[in-house]
């Protein structure tokens, strides 16, 4: 938890959270870092901006059991095994109401607007609860929050029988390689700069990967492409050179998905590479609520999906610290930590 | 051949056709036997009211090398190997004009209103042909056509981790099992009375294989559903009961694609079965040209589908006879001929 | 208010309903009769398998003002002018978890499972009230949830720019005619035995109005649509007669949506109706929420939809049994009833 | 005509070109300016670029008769009312064959790669000719073309009930507000520098015009969009101010469609406008073949759109020099020239 602004957590006791009328207490099983931990461990600008309230438990991704649920509860019970969505919707605007809980307009996110799971309890609202499949192993059901985002991207349209491009494997990247295959991509390539998880990125399943500090990326795809490029390109690094390397390998009537931040503006030739190509380019963020959630899961019991190349380390909760090292270092995809 | 109507066919010297200004001269290198070749063949109802053309050469199914152009075709040239989507359409009616050629108003088709390919040589329109990837062997390449109605049938919508049923494992039902694998179903049930074919669809992945006539298609299909039943059901099978077990099996909201005929009419309950329960229903014939080739192409060289299990004989195209009565009696699944 | 099973009903003095923790108690301020209605007071075979508690008070279509909230209710309050989705969803089977609450396996409906609104006061569920604009009076708001049935089943897909027949001009049939046209359809054929509600099809904008008993609806519609069909087909009259004539009438890869209860089983020829020509089926069922409602709202307050031709008759609600005369005559299409 | 580089153009008497086999000879009755005309003829940087070939006939926009078919020409005859498609696509490469010929790699565009229309007669390859309906007078028959990029645009996807913002009132973008009418946009707002074309805005229908050279276009949109933004931009303006805009006033999961074109790169605020805000943009080029001028044509002779508001003038052929005098004033919307 954070106590203060600045670099570093601490590890402290604090009360068990009292679940409101319409929220379940969790006892959390495994927990699992994201990027958005690291950037509120290490406190860049992008924390400075975000985390406001103090002592603040951060932390979204788990998976855990129920063990006691407020007066308003009615589809959940003690002992049930969940996960959670981490988008907390308003449900009244206009967004909500239209089919897109998660671009609500007054949306609040675990472990950075209210307290989140990187704790022994945590307190979640009923409608955001996601029951888990119980042949999902806690390390691994915790770590369908990211797969959602994966999913999410991969699917903003079908990628049967395409060919795709995964720009940057961290580890939602990653699971996106994976998640591409089993819905059918006919040929993925992934391209990253660290060679560590350019070998993960061929684990999940990447027919093809380029390091673009050695490789001349478009060059690469456009040969293996017949020179038509890719049908698809899922952008998940927040590079800007990638985002362009991108948008040169799409085929004319192609889409490009983004999910990774790009920190800085980005200067784009509109007209050359969207407008004269007939390109589709969507904006994602969190997942479907909770159409994606059941794609997850369904990935995940069907054999289609093996995330465990993804899960690299597992600590307990309080070596905290060493896994925000490794990831810092680039030197761990998944990291979870038991409480 | 058939040379006049009735059950059987000639195997005679003919000679080889003179293609048009906008054909292409194809040297068949394999041919496969289609259901409709079998009607034709034993001279069932439907044969007798859609065959009206003696001598006729029928089989559609191919694939070869061209030997010869005529003046005006552009794209293709002697040596090039191909396979033919055998919907030859006129391409100025409204269906072809808003990119629907596979519904066009003034179809013909290959081997029934036109000669076809159970023969050395046959000639086809140069916008009806496909160029074979090389990976690609001839015997594989001939059953692409069917592989088409698969795909079409399957992605009439995404199966993207959704639950599926094909009803009726004929070749094309049984390469629906493997396409709607490869294409991220997270689980298939295949329905068949034939328990030779149930085994082949066991080959092709599906998850739980069902004889109807042991079994409670209905039941057993809700126990593995959690009660929810299958988001999308493929009627494969052309049986009314078939059709109906589909129907209670598919779950609400969820598309039922239709393929196979029904010969006769079928009495539904439109109320309980479509409206109150938000069904679509999708009939399907053809297939997209060429959307629907680049996927079958793209399956079948990225190792996401294997149809070997499907070929079950291969005969020289003289021994058509033999084939045709092992289709009759059932005991084969996909029969190649090499003229 | 139905007091027992028959004909007929009862206007009685009520104890005004208490609404629970996450309700709203609503004072009507109209009400109007839905077909639903009329077979409920007349008490047929449909009213006699649906409606199983006594006393019962019937009705669902309203506009009032919330007089007072439950404790749980967060985004209404006391004078909010509001009507109702009529849908009351679990928000918990597979349905509702992946946005199709209108479908919800634990469906219960306003004025059929629970008291509805002819009455002073009723009660509904925060999570089913809809703000209405203040620019919409209460007899038109209180049409609102039949004309979300309406743009429901005309934007099964767009209809912009084609050709579309409404079979049965019923209120909703009527509604769909003036959506179809604000949508951008092109052409308008309508269909229907009634002169009377003929008329009332071309003041809602059919461009042409066929009566089937006199006039060849096949012949007619495929002359003014150069032989092709319509490109959407509505069927809003339950009549198998209407449902055959709508699948010749579709041009080839088509739409037909299925709206209009069928009382009795249907026998189709699915082969030549359904799958030779690429056509797809919608069964269409209550509205999305809330997405049908802000189109709903939208078209009246833009002016590009004009409901009154079809508000025939307003009466005080003790005037039911005249209403419900008229409409049993066929010499009304919607009648608004005041508390 | 073009016979060198540099500004304007000279009228000559040339031969009437001859149609070869695949092409028919027209005899131009009205023809229209375009912008890319006003490039060629004031020689900006793009038709430096762009444009090769001398002498050299432009032009693009006509509607005309056929008076000579070329041997291999099947559906259209001597007399026939005609108007073209303008991209003439290649047929075989990937666009071509997935159902994207707008999209052709070796696309060529009458008028800028072969002869266009400012002249008496050109030819045409059949597949590119459109039936004009002969409802249609010329000087509107041969505006279709421009009122294609305006329906392509606008119908990226539905715009059914939304709320639209049309950024730019050149001709296509003023065409745009009538056909965003006429599909069932619910408020259509326009903004424009020159308020000559405001004004124009207004007769087609938009329902707030803004001047951003005085008013606060994101403020007044928010304003009348209870602070949600519009559901729709679509940018034919090429400004990147008007760029800016649209990306503030765009309502989070909404779609923003491209058609102008941006002279010099943009920078853009992806994370913040278009990742977080889950939003779709869409670069549009040319038109759907032929789905898009069946759409077009049905809206004119529907009644649905009138586009005599945008016809400003008309001028016989020669006097060619006055109309691009007008346009570049921006004193004219479309001048018809009549040969």
């Amino acid at each position: 938890m954070k106590v203060k602004p600045g670099t570093g957590a601490e590890f402290l006791d604090v009360e068990k959270p009292v679940p409101k009328p319409d929220e379940a207490l969790i006892k959390v099983e495994a927990t699992s870092i994201c990027g958005t931990d690291k950037h509120i461990y290490f406190w860049d600008e992008w924390a400075e901006t975000h985390i406001k309230r103090f002592p603040h438990i951060f932390g979204h991704e788990f998976a855990g059991r129920i063990v006691e649920v407020g007066s308003q509860v009615k589809n959940f019970k003690e002992g049930d095994y969940v996960s959670a969505e981490t988008h907390i919707y308003c449900g009244h605007c206009y967004q909500c109401l239209t089919g897109k809980p998660h671009l609500c307009k007054n949306l609040k996110i675990l472990g950075i607007h209210v307290n989140g799971c990187f704790a022994e309890y945590l307190t979640v609202p009923e409608k955001n609860l996601w029951r888990n499949n119980p042949e999902i192993p806690p390390e691994v059901a915790s770590i369908q929050e990211p797969l959602g985002n994966a999913v999410h991207t991969v699917l903003s349209e079908d990628v049967n029988g395409k060919t795709v491009a995964v720009l940057g494997c961290g580890p939602i990247g990653l699971m996106a390689i994976g998640v591409a295959k089993a819905f059918g991509a006919s040929k993925v390539f992934a391209t990253e700069v660290s060679d560590y998880r350019l070998k993960l990125a061929e684990k999940m399943g990447a027919d093809f990967t380029l390091n673009p500090l050695h490789e001349d990326v478009v060059k690469e795809v456009l040969e293996k492409t017949s020179g038509d490029g890719v049908d698809v390109v899922l952008e998940m690094s927040g590079s800007p050179e990638a985002l362009k390397q991108g948008l040169k390998i799409l085929t004319a009537g192609g889409r490009i998905s983004l999910l990774g931040f790009q920190p800085r503006k980005v200067e784009l030739n509109l007209t050359r590479d969207l407008i004269l190509k007939g390109v589709k380019v969507y904006g994602v963020t969190g997942r479907r609520i909770f159409n994606t959630w059941f794609k997850g899961s369904r990935l995940l019991t069907s054999g289609l999906l093996d995330l465990k190349p993804i899960i690299t380390h597992k600590f307990p909760l309080k070596k905290y610290r060493k896994g925000m090292e490794l990831l810092n270092k680039g030197e761990a995809a998944k990291i979870i930590l038991i409480p």
